[in-house]
């Protein structure tokens, strides 16, 4: 009962007076994927075995908004975070006491003070017992690729972007992950930025013509250029300009130049990420001919019937590193995290 | 009486009780520049001829912070304007009965609905016989440089930036002025974004190393380029990310070479929009080779004794228009809002 007077939103845990513990029920672990676009939240038993040869089955699972601190502040990522968290036990029928490990992974949580800040309010949520751990969310991307295995490197690109890499002995590198005004390029919520500029230089003469401006305008409704400042400045939240990506593709696949200029810059950033911190590390070995895992995630990578990104990218990463292992993963992230609160408590 | 019932914020009128009409003082009137980083409001006596032939002189000046309503909200723009327009009247002794005319000119205002906001609202602040008007701050910055003839083109790079031309028939066009987010590279804003991302760059592997890392660290009061994230997010002002210029100027006459690309990307862009409205308005004739003004204000083209940004500018630009006429306006544009605010009542 001390744990639950703890939390600050305790009309969230009510559920838990209604929650029957049974026996025979095993623990189970949380993982959670929180986002610059929305935050995803897991709940898997734990496992028999001390490390997993799938990825575990999902016995819960709940979604909110982002809780990207950058983008949202750290109130309001706390706020979706205790929700999903909340409403991922109160699925799965569980109180906290039944939980075993739970993981943060979240974008834009790169320092130890970061991670230490968003410990410490984890740990007046749950019981003393409970292991609790909060990394980057690149590291659940990695985790779940390679099935909470921490080797290799992992490249998101979603509505923010970010590669982490991890070497054999254990050494770490970031490239990236600095948010989008610090200079992301190949984010989402980047290409969706430039092909907004286009337009805009377009329409004032300091650029060509472009199918991109057609395009954007009827995905957001204005009926002329100059709306997209009104637009821009009404709201700064990243995901609405990262969601523009979809009609970039498609222009590009119909072959407008300065759509396809905007995704090829993005492919160059992209990769030039994954060079910066395979050097760094030295993953592809002294003679560059080493393989090692390369995690890809995020929305800027689906192959969504457009121009294809990931291939394209793919093809300019094997460039410098050929025996690269391309991993899309069949798991999502959040499932990565759950498998990394169970490798911090073995 | 009527009229004073009507401003929202009576209190700052309160002066006017004090002042005693005298009737031997002319009339006077007001220009307001209305910026990202500031707002510059000036009283001066109406003239007695119907041309400027020089500036005029300055009765009264105050300043306030940042009005531009894409950066600080539309509420925060009014009420800096209404302060800074009460302040001046109260240093000039003068009612607002004693004004022939007000020319608010404000970076973020362009459309005609835009422009149509800020009149409504001045005009329940002063008096029906008041002539009031509106434009986007470009115009009060040509009609510094020009003495109050609109012909010619106007480069304005602050925090902001944007270009704007008049032809000799009156026909008009804009480049750029769509705030930082939206593809003002040129701008201050843009310039010191742009190095921040260097550094960032710099830090992970993704580009070289570069002198700005330690000035602009220094100049942030930050330890390491990690801080940096938490500085950009932790307040969205365009003002504070525009005070790095000078130490990007600084590092580029040292000879820094990323500090040189950033600065002459920037003249690129800049030259590239004064060439979209010069052709727009065929303002240097079929053969290119018409003389015609070009006023270059802001604080990005300030000669600080760092690189020389505005000479290669001017270079770069008489490459298409070998007869520009390069003018630095001898006065501010407040007092260029001033004369426009003549104008419109002669």
């Amino acid at each position: 009962m001390t744990d639950i007077k703890r939390s600050r939103n305790t009309e969230l845990w009510d559920f838990e007076k209604e929650v029957t513990t049974n026996a025979s029920e095993s623990k189970v672990i949380v993982g959670v994927d929180g986002g610059a676009t929305s935050t995803v939240c897991v709940c898997v038993a734990a496992p028999h075995t001390a490390y997993f040869h799938e990825p575990p089955p999902v016995l819960a699972r709940a979604e909110s908004s982002a809780s990207n601190r950058n983008s949202v502040g750290d109130a309001v990522a706390k706020l979706v975070l205790e929700r999903v968290l909340s409403n991922v036990l109160e699925k799965a029928r569980r109180c906290r006491s039944a939980v075993q490990a739970v993981c943060l992974a979240l974008s834009g949580v790169s320092s130890a003070d970061d991670k230490q800040c968003f410990l410490e309010w984890l740990r007046g949520i749950f019981p003393a017992n409970v292991k609790l751990s909060v990394h980057n969310d690149s590291l659940a991307a990695l985790a779940s690729g390679t099935l909470g295995k921490l080797y290799g490197c992992v490249l998101v690109a979603g509505t923010g972007m970010i590669v982490f890499g991890v070497s054999e002995d254990g050494k770490t590198a970031q490239a990236a992950g600095v948010g989008p005004l610090l200079g992301e390029s190949g984010s989402g919520y980047s290409i969706g930025q430039h092909a907004l500029a286009v337009v805009m230089r377009a329409h004032d003469g300091r650029g060509p013509s472009t199918s991109l401006s057609k395009a954007i305008l009827q995905k957001l409704e204005l009926s002329s250029p100059e709306e997209i400042i009104g637009w821009m400045y009404k709201d700064y939240s990243w995901a609405r300009v990262a969601a523009i990506v979809p009609i970039v593709k498609a222009c590009a696949s119909m072959g407008d130049p300065e759509a396809v200029k905007v995704l090829e810059n993005a492919v160059e950033e992209l990769a030039g990420s994954v060079k910066a911190v395979v050097e760094r590390l030295n993953l592809a070995g002294e003679d560059g001919q080493k393989s090692f895992p390369l995690v890809v995630v995020g929305g800027v990578l689906e192959n969504d019937h457009g121009w294809d990104l990931c291939s394209q990218l793919v093809y300019r990463i094997k460039e410098f590193c050929p025996n690269v292992q391309p991993i899309q993963p069949k798991t999502e992230p959040a499932v990565g995290a759950a498998m990394l609160a169970w490798y911090s408590i073995s």
